[in-house]
């Protein structure tokens, strides 16, 4: 496909992904359509470009010239005059970049709630967050918009919302993506990362961007680590600290601990204690004063706007730094290099960290509930990594009840192409899923899963408690949704999708069209299609036709 | 000479060395005595101890098991169970302890006054200060009490003493050399350091401390720069930030940069107002807080010790820190950053900034009048060098005013090998030598002139203000002393020395012999033996001779 063929298929993708709060600026699609036009003269000139018309979206703590950076307050707008050196680099390389996405204001916070722009839903369930900071990159890449998109991360931000999104997400070592142009969070511990579907060409967009730009004093010359051993040592945390995850995620974690095993990885358990001791100094100390020195000054001139334009949690946070001393950071500090000196000390000689990525995937309403618990359980995974200088890498890793779950590989400074390697080990298994539209065979969009690689399992029925409705959509669909008594059971089929297609197919379901988990006649419970309820008003209801094959005949 | 010879030797040079106030702690010869006993027995038995028999000092803030901690401070000691790494490394290589040096209190000085131990007095002119903080540790490694000293620098404390007496300071790379056992000035900026009158044995004892001891979680492997190139560059500074140095010292610098050319160096010029400003924040910010973690609770629970044994300077300039707030650490430290990168860039490609070590060498009545002012002038050139993680290395270069001059080659981390390659390059010119006494020709130590490689130059007088006494000391020796008036020339010879065998020729002076600068009739000055006053009570006055030859005859 031409850069232009690929720019209007991402504006029509954008169009019908049904998240429009995951931006905050999306350029007009003539301009954009002109550059990727660009592009493609370039390229018929014989330029080389690696990235020509790949479709880039940048989180809005980013600078991109002519676009005002918000960081996600409109009060903090400013208009930058260059792109930062990550985004000129994508653009040399042929990135056309869309737009700017919303993010948790500040990039502080682990939800995508946190913005006066919206919440962000979830590429995959929009009564979920869509995890945070970086949550409009994240979702807008998980919904097939963008090929890559940005983030940062000084806390879990790049790696968080990829989990929650089933897709891919770098976080590179401090240092080798310069973070000229980069609204700081934490300045010493920020990171710019990359959100993708595939591996490949998130690492290819870290390469890209990597090197000192001359600008950022913190930028560093790559140093990469050796690759990766014929057998690899992997740690992976004792049961305690795998308590309380998402219902199913533990077993899905252990999923994937026993296929990297049987795929020739050595596997040993670690008390992952003082990692996890250290990751609390990072909002409970003196630490947070890195926070306050960034943007504690632009909060306290406009307290008038919390509540607003500036975010009320994401408020107190930045000024809970303000009195701390620098005696005690020094003091944290001091605390902090020990407990990581003893934490990656128990680490022994293993390559990586293999976690789940997070905790579990709350609803917007359990956030809206308690702003700083549910963030707080979902970083403790993520929280100590920049803290101690670790490269990372979140990988999908399967589909739990619907949703996505996804592990992270926690490595050494400059292991960043030692992780990818592992990742590739990290194959999750097939996913089965139950369809009962026009997915189901001989029906107008079967094509969809043929091409992600599915193959037909089983004709099957849910349990006796949905009820089935015909939606006003091209081609016409039908929409599936659990009742409270008064149901019936609904026929359809089992497929199985490879883990990868299936994140691809995901990618590309438009709106009102949701996945998550349905009960089946049999008793278990598989992923299938559901239907957000907004789009049933009106919708005709035919549970009675027992299915879709049915209700077609009935009207051909 | 065997270990005990050495041991011997070393307390005999001690006594007569006459800088009582050098040691905080001098273990009992017997008891060393012993230990050498047993370092000869392991040689004779085949063991290999490249450092055996070598006599170490150790400063009053670095752990050797047995002996008391006091950091400068009674109040302070405790008493250690373990060696520091440093220490059990040199000890386990042969090295031999003799006990723990003076210190400028907690290590906060570059003066060597500041301590209730007493003020230390430079090796080779007792009105003048050591430097510091390492005072005692490098005048008892200039006087040749010891072979090696360890000292610690956060800013200049393991360089500015070794130029002020003339010797060799290693400032390793941060981490290098662990910390763990000293006890923290800046816990992330400080260093163990090497004092000796050899570079290479400097060196050795460098290598010998190196590598991570699983305790210091700032100890890092070494990751060796690249060789000395054929023609290295070398940046040096500015006229402008040469200026306000003490009489002949930039004289003396240029000397050394022309021989650094001579010998294929490129040199050039840079600006560094960048490295100079980054210098300031070590104690015109929140940085001081680090010091304050480090001894400020110790210094508020004992605030009615200030005056006595808590020094009132340190004191002052530890709690400074005390309210220095978290945020304006996080933004000093931003602007650190940037400095160090804006200077570091400016020095391009040289492998090494070359400066003089120190701006100037104060009397003990110049710093008592100004502690702060005196003690901030001498860090121009070294402050910045832990702040902004660069390697360091003092070395002497040359004798002006009958007293040390010395520069300092400070580089990348890492780099520390390659500086001293390029440090033997920085060979300093003969210096002349007017004597008057026992070394004259014929008379009974002429001997040490000669195998200090020294050569005759001529005959000659003082200008006419000098009187001349006999000492009481064996063998008898004359003492110079210049008067204000009524007094007369004095005949004696001038000795050229390389500058190498001066240094070792100064280091072998008993007390009360100095060395200072003496009038010549001729209307130059040369260096010369000076005598302390206090040896002149009782003493004959033998001006009327003209000279000792003479008086030696009429008596013969």
């Amino acid at each position: 496909m031409s850069a232009v063929e690929r720019v209007r298929a991402a504006y029509a993708r954008n169009a019908e992904a049904g998240r429009p709060e995951a931006w905050i600026t999306l350029r007009p699609e003539a301009e954009v359509l002109a550059e990727a036009a660009d592009v493609d003269r370039r390229v018929r000139a014989g330029e080389r470009l690696p990235l020509a018309g790949t479709v880039v979206a940048v989180k809005d703590n980013i600078d991109v010239a002519g676009l005002p950076t918000t960081a996600g307050s409109p009060a903090y707008a400013y208009s930058p005059a260059e792109d930062a050196p990550a985004v000129a680099r994508l653009r040399a390389a042929g990135g056309i970049v869309l737009g700017k996405t919303n993010l948790d204001q500040f990039a502080t916070g682990l939800v995508g709630t946190r913005s006066p722009y919206g919440a962000v839903r979830s590429a995959w369930d929009p009564t979920r967050i869509s995890g945070g900071s970086s949550s409009g990159s994240a979702v807008l890449t998980a919904l097939g918009v963008v090929d890559i998109a940005l983030g940062t991360d000084t806390a879990g931000s790049g790696r968080v919302p990829a989990a929650l999104n089933g897709i891919v997400g770098v976080k590179p070592t401090i240092g080798l993506v310069p973070t000229t142009g980069v609204v700081p969070a934490c300045r010493t511990l920020d990171c710019v990362t990359v959100f993708a579907r595939e591996l490949n060409l998130a690492r290819e967009a870290v390469e890209l961007m990597s090197g000192p730009d001359g600008v950022d004093p913190l930028a560093r010359a790559d140093a990469p680590a050796a690759p990766l051993d014929a057998r690899p040592l992997v740690a992976v945390p004792t049961a305690e600290h795998l308590e309380g995850l998402a219902d199913g995620w533990a077993e899905a974690f252990q999923g994937v601990v026993s296929r990297l095993a049987e795929s020739g990885v050595d596997i040993v358990e670690v008390d992952i204690a003082p990692l996890l001791e250290a990751a609390t100094l990072l909002y409970g100390g003196a630490f947070v004063a890195e926070r306050t020195a960034a943007v504690g000054d632009f909060i306290q001139e406009h307290r008038d706007l919390i509540g607003t334009e500036i975010d009320p949690t994401v408020a107190g946070i930045v000024l809970a730094g303000t009195e701390a001393r620098a005696a005690d950071y020094f003091r944290d500090r001091e605390k902090l290099d020990r407990l990581g000196l003893e934490g990656l000390a128990r680490l022994g000689g293993a390559v990586a960290l293999l976690t789940p990525t997070t905790t579990w995937h709350p609803t917007l309403a359990e956030v809206a509930a308690d702003p700083l618990g549910a963030n707080s359980r979902m970083g403790r995974f993520t929280n100590f990594a920049n803290l101690l200088d670790r490269s990372a890498l979140a990988v999908p890793a399967g589909v739990v009840d619907g949703r996505p779950f996804g592990v992270m590989l926690t490595g050494a400074p400059f292991a960043d192409r030692t992780l990818a390697q592992l990742a590739e080990r990290v194959a999750a298994p097939p996913v089965e899923l139950f369809v009962v539209g026009a997915h189901l065979r001989g029906q107008p969009l079967n094509h969809q899963l043929v091409a992600a690689g599915g193959s037909f399992v089983a004709e099957a029925s849910t349990a006796s408690d949905y009820r089935l409705f015909a939606l006003a959509t091209t081609p016409p669909k039908p929409g599936l949704v659990r009742v409270d008594g008064d149901g019936s059971s609904i026929a359809g089929e089992v497929w199985r999708l490879p883990a990868r297609g299936f994140g691809r197919f995901v990618a590309a379901l438009p709106e009102p069209m949701g996945i998550g988990s349905v009960r089946l006649a049999s008793g278990s419970s598989v992923a299938g299609f559901l239907c957000e309820r907004v789009a049933l008003e009106g919708a005709a209801d035919i549970t009675r036709f027992g299915g879709w094959r049915a209700f077609r005949d009935s009207v051909a």
